[in-house]
């Protein structure tokens, strides 16, 4: 962290890891995104992530991503990683390490394993415990589609007290919920949106933003949504919001890090296989989703493949 | 229905059944409660909803409160009557009860005992079929927390296409198929927020209004968000649906039926008690409640009781 | 009641309602259908459970049906007749008109539609206080898959206290429940298991029969399951329980009442349509559902619709 | 592995990994519950699943852990190892080291981080990938309450006729599902209650045993629920089954892992502390769990903590 810490606020891409032909991680690759990325008004990136495959990753892979993340991004740009793991130590552990490799902020999600132990207080010492050791500032990732633990709107509001915890990227797509955290911790803590199918409507009730697998693909539409809010168009935000709900959901909760991997190859990105035990796009489906793409205008049919 | 249909279109108590001490139907304090609700900019209320105990009356009490509802309401507005039953042969017949009654639209949730056959197959045809023999247009009911089933965005856009499907009311408080529908039904059907906690975010996905239990004991705040709304002022609209998030939740989800008629006999309005199995509030509950409806504004501590 | 009540213990089929080609109750089909049940050792029928549609029945037709029920079954077999309703007082209705017209056991599910107020002390008072104000006794009757509702063991453990509880029909396959209930409520409560696919493991924790949709098409298995592990042939009665499952899991979770009339047909008994919104099986189902019944050794196809 | 492969049938307790007060790793204390076991009947150990929080380990850690438990258990033991992880490919280095380091078999719970992804289709090629790849047989290990997924009996019959997978612990009490797959598979597969709480009607439908936190605890009640089922004494095995579901929920789904290891030290076997973010039980919670366990006479409050 330099002597200004880049600002927590705007539209954040997940973003994947690329794989080579021999499912290992490929660098090269990920600066060439990075640097497409980087032509869009982001706010910054998030590494290692749900979409970064960060669970099927070791942990030398995980710090080597931090830091070419980092060294491929611009400095005025904040660079969040995920470090969450199932036991506190440990992910006190990455998260220092994280901090050492260039992170500017951790994205931490609940140890979900013992699912039925997890209640606010176990859970809220686990965060405490990680924000008290940190040496970067905590966002927490809620994010009950991978982990079956629903972060209550309780316990945020409380944990937003902690001074090294400062953010929220609430994926559950409960607008309600962030509404109360908004009314009952204003500004303490900021609201992210956490997939773009729901962005214009956490931006009404308070959110500040958004990390969103589909802005990997669709930067200048993600971006646009927030701004024309922020300008005060609603219409206008709404007519891109309700194109980019089929896109996202196609490269979100119905194909997942494959689906979001398969269109960005399509749009000249290189997004590379996937690890097991995800499976890649069928025939089929890389068709579907292309129309998709069509259909929202993330893809121009005419200059497929070529945005780079 | 007059020569002129009143519009789809605005905020909808959905109002309770006012019993008295023997636990009937109280026919005078409805036509109170119902005189209070006409000073205000509401676009008309609905019988025999969730909040009106509608399950727990037969269906002589049924067409009675359609009855007084419909004459105790300004002819410019509408009275929106529930009539889903389990069978599709039982929903055409009170739907068309209903509309002799005096009901000028039909709201109507999916049958729900035999959960795991009702296949979107299954729960389009009953709609078909009691929108064809229906003499008056349908709304659709999607509450999941009281049936268990939710209707998908595929089925809805579908039924959007039938000419007496003209509106659907959804509980479940997923702004993402809202978004959905409006993106592929357009303005083929109008689409009203189920609950007021997430009013505001409806209304930027596409939402034309809400059907609100806390529009019952607040109708000058629900009303407020849409119109700042349609105003272009979104901070105002905020600050109003921020703060009635703890009021709505305690009238819905927790308390329900007990509590939004305690809240209704806080303000003067006339509730009286729920049916069994249908417990009322504790005392303890009732001073919670009072606490928050303060904390609302919703009831002013100087005037309680006193709205009428 | 006559003098000495039918024993309540063994195998019930929970009868399917026969409707005629215009949908209306078919009695003399049920007679025939009676009369085939009697040939078998079986403890009793239930009637207007789930299998028998009757959310989709009117109260007249419902009398009718435990009249003939009644008068259609051996005077020392238990007629069950299910009476749950939305509202306590409707259920205290139906269920002192079911013991009029011939009932000797009240099945009561819980109300399910206000789900989310549906606490144990909810419960507790409405299933007391309809077991105060029935002459005849009731059995308890969960089934989720319906009402979204899970009687909860402790609730179930303190209404096996009331003297006019008697029974608990449990649908869902939770043995370890059912252990649990026998080891805190003893023989105060006497437990079914309520789906033939779990009736042998229930057994083993103390269940004393089962209210059985399988044994209205496969009387003769489900009773030899039951005699055989009471004579100690656990191995005996683990063959037929595994050949069972398939064609259990076929007129019940995946097909349901459709399912199951038509397994009916296919044995020459009479079930006829289903009500909507219910759909009959389609030609593909039929097919699926004869290999099935073939292969479970319950249709002979040298005999088809001859067993009568 | 030796000449013989020891018997994958029987008792298994999954053994809680103890830990010294600095929280790391105590192998006298292992070595001390390692030689109270043996007295028992039980038919091997499992290292590393649930209770051994393996979750919660490192590598280095978990190979030790492997070593010392085959070092401490009888020749003629199996040691079980859970060598689970999200990736495939992480999952085969660990049962190839779990292997090396004395594992007769491996227990391999479904990556479940991309739940949305993980079809059959998916889960099919993890497992059979696995299977291929690792020098010793695969047990499956079915546990929803941890991993949000549930092995469907569809999967595990066709992965049944994988030689190099022998057999499941099924941890979600459903024995329908037992007794399909017992239909379906016959004896290609070993199935094993993943819980004691249903031991006996697991049995009953064609399980060979049981992996059983409360072994831990309370062998001899274990072992002696399978022996007299073995032998036709199910009356005798019932009144035991019934007797311990108490015991067996406290120190699974109701206090987990701290409960178990609380149960432990109370008879004097070695738990030590659990690691964060597991909370340790509290006064109270400690003494509900002593009177449970006084009460299913696990612990015989004369001798309290001197088993050894």
């Amino acid at each position: 962290m330099g002597a200004e810490m880049p600002r927590l606020e705007g539209i954040f891409p997940p973003i994947p890891t690329p794989f080579d032909a021999d499912g290992e991680i490929d660098l090269p690759a990920l600066a060439g995104n990075l640097g497409w990325w980087s032509r869009f008004d982001l706010a910054g990136i998030v590494v290692l992530g749900s979409n970064g495959e960060a669970v099927l990753l070791d942990e030398a892979e995980k710090l080597g991503l931090v830091e070419a993340a980092r060294a491929g991004t611009p400095e005025d740009r904040a660079v969040i990683v995920g470090t969450g793991l199932q036991s506190t130590r440990a992910t006190i552990a990455l998260t220092r390490a994280a901090a050492d490799a260039g992170a500017d902020f951790a994205l931490v999600l609940p140890p979900s394993y013992y699912e039925g132990q997890m209640t606010d207080v176990a859970l809220g010492r686990h965060f405490r415990t990680v924000a008290d050791a940190s040496p970067i500032p905590l966002v927490l990732y809620n994010v009950p589609a991978c982990t079956g633990i629903d972060l209550s709107a309780e316990l945020i509001v409380d944990l937003a007290g902690h001074g090294n915890i400062v953010g929220l990227k609430e994926s559950s797509g409960d607008v309600v919920k962030l509404g109360r955290i908004r009314g009952e911790a204003g500004e303490r803590i900021r609201l992210f949106a956490g997939s773009a199918d729901f962005l214009l409507p956490a931006l009404t009730v308070g959110a500040v933003g958004g990390v969103l697998a589909l802005a990997n693909v669709a930067p200048e539409a993600c971006v646009e949504i927030h701004r024309r809010f922020a300008e005060g168009d609603v219409d206008g935000a709404r007519e891109i919001q309700v194109r980019m709900i089929p896109a996202n959901i196609a490269v979100t909760r119905r194909w997942g890090v494959p689906g979001l991997k398969a269109a960005m190859e399509m749009l000249g990105l290189r997004g590379g296989p996937v690890r097991p035990p995800l499976l890649p796009l069928g025939e089929e489906q890389r068709r579907a989703l292309r129309s998709i793409l069509i259909e929202a205008r993330i893809l121009d049919p005419e200059k497929e493949a070529t945005v780079r």
